[in-house]
């Protein structure tokens, strides 16, 4: 088993409390996939050494929402209204995406997270076998989700053909890979659904303990509309159909309710927030601080390409710590440390993954390094508040997932960068013939 | 005169109207600091041939309003509630920085620009005879600004140690370089300031054909007090004290009403975006496009790295892109034209510099190349898109001012950044011992 120390490196660890301790000089043991020592001192004993050049440390950040592939749909329709963009823009081009379309739509996204620091990210798409089979070779952990979307009220779970590929997608990948390939439950979102089909589809994934990925109450629109219908909000809907049954994400969250609020508490439910999309689309802002001080486990995700246009997490932590101050004028609304936990250790809790989410002894050796010498980080006062307010994504120099190096220094270990590109620009091609 | 013809690149050229034109095969020659042809045929004649590897060439981003040297106090004091954060952490240790920490800082400053894109800014600050003599050697263009600050209400312009600083740098410094070295009067704000010394101050600079750079009207807290004191807006204010007759350049406008507008709008005023900063201090969201609706030439700029923590223009970008839509539940409320449009044509016109700004024949060659390769800007449908809502900073491939490459590929071409970082580490231990 490979005995590797990471040295040469300053690392924000856990410090016990939820939050962070600066170690200006870490020694990091990692033992095959875990990490076993962290300290100040060069532990005893044989390793093979890493040196870092002095970068910071960081746990790998998890992206909590996305639509991986959608890379391939990098910005299309900016600058269109909502529904002219979905409509006109998106939902065509979609239509015509086939299998290897996925297959180098996913390769390219992961091309993009790696170098940004992101080692874990919750994929809501379709074609997703093909991205199993990716992060099998490439490395990366993945929650995979297949949603289910249904406008047939009579519409059984037996009959729906999406329900079918979520479910079997869960009983082929689900826990394969050491557990780096997990595969949730999903629900498109209420206003995409009919009762009957979301009721047996929750039971199903119940039977099995599966968790559940959704949209939720990302637009006044559709939140006023689903009150209107069946006079209860998106929230309350969910719940009453037993989908909050399940250990539950809910991306966006930009329009719940007090109510909805204290319902997602009860319930253990981690909203997802996606900054670039909510404010690029013009959904609004979510209440970070009214979820954040109510306890809630919030994640932080990119959305898809098509509004955001990133997969950059460095940019959503950035977005995230500064866009609520704006907001609720206040400059001590969000702190860095409530960011990074957003990007890290509740990523880890609402992935299912209790053995990634931050540097301690026990952990999976889940790390970045993210380089603190560029012009634009210096001084550097508070690493924590230097990372989250100053530092790119491209100041990551090395990705780490399970102890093993996936990017570094502009090379990828096991992705074949220029393959990628060739089948990516085969598949637009193709796409936008 | 050097004769050089940019080749292999695409180019977001002039368009004569206020917009732009995607050239996919540019060709853009340059004799001496002036761009001379921009065509998609190879010009006849002998040139020194340089090739840009495919990268997208864009105007030099011009940063409206900052305080350079400030990078040495780069995310001090960052989470503290506005007061405590200029009283306890900013103002203590600005007290204390002397002309070398201010020329560190500057070349500090530099540097982040220059690999970001920058090719000129407007810095409000002292001791800039320090910077006006780095400009000299680095090559870079600044509209220099030494603010006057005045408590006493019968100070004369005369008495002013302040005052007489500006002026004085007026006479040493502008024009200088070839123009490339401006010097504009300066009022640090309304709150800091008493009317005598306002209007004789105003009175010197409108003999001497200068423009004026202020803080206008930034937090709800500066704009009440002044109505409080005065019976008057901030701008009201300036403009009773004959300020505004000058050619101004007013940071901030947060907290503007629709009367101040329409004051900005008769008299030429350019408000300057800072969205970076009204963000993380919580000052708010300024009315951008009420501001770009009324006609009003707003620039964009960085405001100084205590309060955003970057000098990064294609951070502001990004940010004057999306923060709007997502405040106004507008995904269509400024469009990307608009932005690039704020961080080159109106900085130029901001800065009095009509011969920069924008790619066309007679302009200077303040020329930025992009790197449109990386995966997280693969496809591109619309260049200017993914300029302003995919590429970071870090794309930046080579900066050019006046026709000379000031920075490529990771190297200053005018700056020892060895010894800039020797300085600053040196300025550091100074000011934070």
């Amino acid at each position: 088993m490979q005995r590797l120390l990471l040295k040469n490196c300053a690392a924000l660890i856990d410090d016990g409390a939820n939050g962070y301790t600066h170690l200006p000089d870490a020694f990091i043991g990692i033992e095959g996939d875990t990490i076993v020592s962290i300290g100040a001192e060069r532990p005893a004993g044989d390793w093979t050494e890493k040196d870092l050049g002095g970068a910071l440390l960081i746990p790998g950040l998890i992206n909590g929402h996305t639509h991986a592939a959608m890379t391939l749909l990098r910005g299309l329709g900016s600058g269109l209204p909502l529904d002219r963009w979905l409509n006109e823009a998106i939902f065509p081009v979609e239509d015509r995406m086939i299998r290897a379309d996925m297959a180098a739509g996913n390769a390219l996204a992961q091309m993009e997270m790696l170098r940004t620091g992101t080692t874990s990210y919750s994929d809501m798409y379709y074609f997703l076998d093909t991205e199993a089979e990716l992060c099998q070779k490439s490395g990366m952990k993945v929650n995979l989700a297949r949603p289910i979307v249904g406008f047939d009220p009579n519409e059984t779970a037996a009959q729906s053909e999406r329900a079918r590929e979520s479910i079997e997608l869960f009983d082929t990948w689900h826990g394969k890979e050491n557990d780096r390939i997990r595969v949730d439950f999903s629900i498109h979102a209420e206003y995409t659904n009919q009762e009957r089909l979301v009721g047996e589809y929750a039971e199903i994934g119940k039977a099995r303990g599966a968790r559940m990925h959704l949209h939720l109450s990302e637009t006044v629109k559709e939140h006023a509309a689903c009150k209107q219908k069946y006079g209860k909000t998106p929230t309350e809907w969910f719940r009453d159909l037993g989908v909050l049954d399940l250990p539950t994400t809910a991306a966006h969250c930009v329009t719940v309710e007090d109510g909805d609020i204290a319902i997602l508490k009860a319930y253990g439910v981690s909203p997802v927030h996606n900054p670039s999309s909510n404010l690029k689309l013009g959904s609004g802002f979510m209440r970070l601080k009214t979820l954040l001080d109510a306890g809630l486990n919030v994640g932080l995700g990119t959305d898809g390409t098509a509004s955001n246009d990133n997969l950059n997490m460095f940019e959503e932590m950035h977005l995230a710590a500064l866009i609520h101050n704006g907001y609720a004028a206040d400059p001590t609304a969000i702190r860095a440390a409530d960011v990074l936990n957003m990007a890290t250790r509740n990523g880890a809790a609402l992935q299912g993954r209790p053995d990634t989410g931050s540097l301690a002894v026990g952990k999976k050796a889940d790390i970045v390094a993210v380089n603190l010498h560029a012009p634009h980080l210096i001084p550097s006062f508070d690493p924590l508040a230097t990372l989250i307010y100053a530092a790119q994504g491209s100041d990551v120099c090395m990705t780490m997932v399970d102890g093993k190096v996936l990017y570094e220094n502009g090379e990828y270990k096991t992705i074949d960068a220029e393959r990628v590109l060739y089948d990516v620009h085969a598949a637009l091609k193709r796409m936008y013939r």
